[in-house]
């Protein structure tokens, strides 16, 4: 291992709030000359890396984007100048974030990496919104699915006993009318549980309960429609832990 | 909501290290009057709760054990002393934490909760051990499922085309024998990659790479056995990612 590559870090950054960013990103954020983050890396999070260039390198559905390879190019180039890089993801870099991916070209260029797990939205915002995604009784699995490729996401439910485990779909909120009725189809009833957390952990966290059948129909409100978004079908979507503690505003100035 | 009951935080410590832990979940420990914690949580962890009283509520599978009601009464009435009341578990709070039920305790008692999100080993522990549990072209979704009760798991993977996605057990390194078994009566080629990530994060890990029928008579060195661990099944075990740099140990003083 050559002195002269500096080390790229791929960062989960969590789901959106610099509440759930991790000590060790923390100190990777404040030690970086440079930070490649994604669109769904909110400023919270960007403003500890005050000392680094940040260069947003996101892809969201409507947007223009950089392409992979860019990504990973720009990720040796600034490696081979021996800076310390920051690679930032939303959420958790092994989740759906493409970090795999970022990881291979950066071992068959021989450059020293290293993954720093973040929180996952697939597991975290379902939490904020009330939803243990396992349950003793309840759920003994959770699958965790893209849900963006409505025949990918088909296929993989496709054997799953229906309403036997929590299905949590990313990127599900465009295609969610087709996931709706794919699951139905696949035996899912209508009545199943669902829910959908967008903007988890952020000041415009927006939560929706009901079933599967309305999700087909679900509205979310204009002004939430740029949020990402986490889909949940299952019985405990429908576990009593929504209730006013839960969700009070100022709750952390109760008590002592 | 009355002023005489102290908040209850449900908080994930991530899966050993304090790197992982979260900011939020810093800010609850320092805060802390009083701190139940799960066998797992690591002394690191727990040093950051320097001014609260640490009670240990772990449950081990060979272990004394705290009772579940114990545990959520012990809340309960710390709660009712006005005391700031930290819930601390490994991983996160809602993946097999029985989070879920606590939560549901203090709902019913009227006392006011939070979740506080961590990193579950669920994800982290592949990460660490070089293992993306998503993969473009390789994976499109990962199931997380309890291991420890081998008929329950069997169930679950019951209707999942082979090999199709990531399967990730956790509690089954006593029951990887059964699982191994299992998988490949339901259709799992004897020769899908598998890979153990015993400790992670701490620095004892342990991790292990090879397919089905090696894990079923898999040694794990009597100095590890008693650390949690993460089972993965499926084509991400084999990703090419396990390479010197990020496993090099300084890594951190590389560069710039």
């Amino acid at each position: 291992m050559s002195a002269l590559f500096g080390l790229v870090s791929l960062v989960g950054a969590g789901p959106g709030s610099a509440d759930y960013l991790t000590l060790k990103g923390l100190r990777r954020l404040q030690e970086a000359d440079v930070v490649f983050h994604d669109a769904l890396v909110t400023p919270e999070v960007l403003a500890f890396a005050g000392n680094a260039e940040c260069i947003d390198v996101g892809k969201r559905a409507d947007r223009e984007s950089t392409p992979q390879d860019v990504i990973e190019a720009a990720l040796l180039a600034a490696s081979r100048q021996g800076l310390r890089v920051v690679r930032l993801k939303g959420g958790d870099p092994f989740v759906f974030g493409r970090g795999g991916e970022e990881a291979l070209a950066l071992v068959a260029a021989g450059v020293p990496f290293e993954v720093v797990p973040g929180v996952s939205a697939a597991i975290a915002a379902p939490a904020l919104g009330g939803i243990p995604v396992t349950h003793r009784g309840v759920s003994p699995a959770v699958l965790v699915v893209n849900g963006s490729i409505v025949d990918q996401f088909d296929r993989v439910i496709s054997g799953i006993v229906p309403g036997s485990i929590t299905v949590v779909a990313m990127m599900a909120l465009r295609t969610r009318e087709s996931i709706a009725r794919r699951l139905i189809e696949r035996g899912w009833t209508p009545n199943t549980p669902a829910a959908v957390v967008v903007g988890a952990s952020t000041d415009r966290e927006w939560t929706w309960r009901g079933n599967v059948i309305e999700l087909a129909s679900l509205q979310i409100p204009s002004d939430r429609r740029d949020l990402p978004g986490t889909l949940v079908v299952g019985a405990v979507a429908a576990l009593p832990l929504h209730t006013d503690p839960l969700r009070t505003i100022g709750v952390e100035h109760v008590g002592a």
